[in-house]
């Protein structure tokens, strides 16, 4: 993709290889956009740099920005989060370094890096980009409705945060392992760092979601997947519209719903129950047929993190016999036979 | 309301009364922000500016910004809509001229009033205020999901630009007649300048539309009705999850139904039929009451514009009967009527 294009496309895209930047983070549990980089894309992870010896390590090459550059890095991608999601004090030196080095940098935080002085400044001498992908620039277009070539899965959820990036991400690498072609479509921060493209929807003026969702998963041959990150949940009292104006805009022919059997309400809104999946799928199709009458739910992922085998086992053997369709969770194994029962491949 | 409280909350305030600018515009339908607010709300508006004799008139008196400070005018309100939302070069010097004579400005414009570098240096110097409507400033929170004192009503449409905006300011016109407390909410640029307040819902980050609406219907007395504008549809491809996000926030004790029975499917997307009004009901219902379960439809508001009067009268029979639900057309009699059968006062 050419710069020109690059700079007018209001879909943000990520040079690679990159730098992954651990500022002198101890815990790994707030270096989940590194580990999630380096799990899912190794082939963009060139290496990664410590500010000290005891900071968390991704098991990559420790090289500095210029090393780095010398190996062909273009991207420092800010791996860890920050406090609050402001910028480190300490890290502008460094990212300063960096931009100088000639690499962009990339980050998921919410305060824009050209708020600091000394980072537009550098970023501007240096001609690098300063890439804040929770902030969409350019001009999206008002949703056409019109329908596209290729096949759309989407991911969608009871509720906020319980696998639906996980699953997305799953399903695209089995599709692809099993010979078939598929894309991972990002629509917020950590996907979008992950596959190096993509809309942090919920950022989107709210006029322009479903246009965004169009744009992000263009016309493709006709049996290629886009495998969409959802986001929220048509039952959350917040976030339902952003969830709607995504699915309207990508036109899903297949639904995956993603569930953690143990969540009974919308975390963090006790008075929000959530109500039995067949519900939710039948509330869900109604939406999702007006821009796609075709949609149709072909499976159920469940996050059962923590369970033992046993409790597992049992929880998705309920779930498939209560709403017959194809159950799984995509962190343990069998995706192969689920994608193929799905009608994926 | 004090000057800190107007500068800190996201909500537009706008101070009266107006000085209503029609720069040399010939035609009545260009100035139909003008002529709406002067009809809905004579109190506000104190005078108007016209650039030049041949400019349409909406019978008020003629002063200058002047004169109209003089006469206690706080804003110049920009009452016609230029060629393709940008601001004619023409109208520069009289609004730096009016904001050096103490008024603010107020936009519906999608440019920023900002943009232009004469209009910001006139109003940093003046210390008056810029008001771009369609713009929304400040930070939103995140929907609480709480429900709050007081009644609200939202009126729903089947379509884009056929009546929520007219039925929303008539009912709260014939709730307040009938000796019943009520406050119509503006949620898009029109009926901001027309009430004075409100949030341009379209054009709020989409992760806050529904902490938004939230924020414009505070808890009110307990037989208190607020009037909320509805925003696009739940059928249209573009705009559903704006509307979604918008009618869960407010938590609409009831809803109304605009349609106009000529309207077979929606305007410029003509792939997208119009469905039966009961399965708009009960899909807008089924929606309504994740944040609301008392949720009612109470009534239909028919747009019959040019209809003749036999025609008009049986159009809303008709709709009546098949839907059990009074149908009303709020531009014409009988809509005190119409309050009283709807529960409303």
């Amino acid at each position: 993709m050419s710069e020109q294009t690059l700079a007018l496309s209001p879909i943000v895209e990520l040079r690679a290889p990159y730098l992954l930047f651990l500022g002198n983070e101890r815990s790994a549990a707030n270096a989940k956009t590194a580990f999630g980089v380096r799990d899912w894309r190794p082939d963009r992870c060139l290496a990664q740099w410590r500010l000290s010896e005891d900071t968390v390590s991704l098991g990559l090459r420790d090289l500095n920005p210029t090393q780095a550059v010398q190996s062909g890095a273009q991207s420092l991608l800010i791996g860890v989060a920050p406090f609050g999601g402001q910028i480190d004090p300490a890290w502008v030196e460094p990212i300063v370094q960096a931009l100088n080095a000639g690499l962009d940098i990339v980050s998921g935080m919410h305060t824009p890096l050209e708020s600091v002085d000394a980072l537009r400044i550098a970023a501007a001498q240096s001609g690098r980009r300063l890439v804040n992908v929770r902030l969409p620039r350019g001009q999206f277009q008002i949703a056409d409705g019109r329908k596209r070539k290729g096949k759309r899965l989407l991911t969608v959820g009871t509720d906020c945060a319980l696998g639906k990036k996980y699953t997305a991400l799953a399903i695209t690498k089995a599709i692809t392992d099993g010979g078939g072609t598929a894309t991972f479509r990002a629509t917020g921060q950590t996907g979008i760092m992950i596959s190096g493209a993509g809309i942090a929807i919920d950022a989107v003026v709210s006029d322009f979601v479903a246009g965004a969702a169009e744009a992000l998963s263009p016309d493709n041959h006709e049996k290629h997947w886009d495998v969409i990150e959802g986001q929220g949940s048509l039952l959350h009292p917040a976030y339902a519209g952003v969830s709607l104006g995504l699915m309207h805009g990508s036109q899903p022919d297949a639904i995956i719903l993603c569930h953690d059997t143990r969540r009974t309400h919308i975390d963090g809104f006790p008075s929000y129950v959530i109500p039995p999946l067949r519900d939710v799928i039948e509330l869900t199709l109604s939406l999702a047929k007006r821009t796609n009458p075709n949609v149709r739910c072909v499976g159920i992922s469940l996050n059962t993190f923590g369970m033992k085998d046993d409790e597992r086992a049992s929880v998705l053997r309920t779930t498939e016999r209560a709403n017959h369709l194809t159950t799984f969770d995509p962190m343990t194994k069998g995706l192969a036979v689920a994608i193929s029962q799905m009608g994926l491949l």
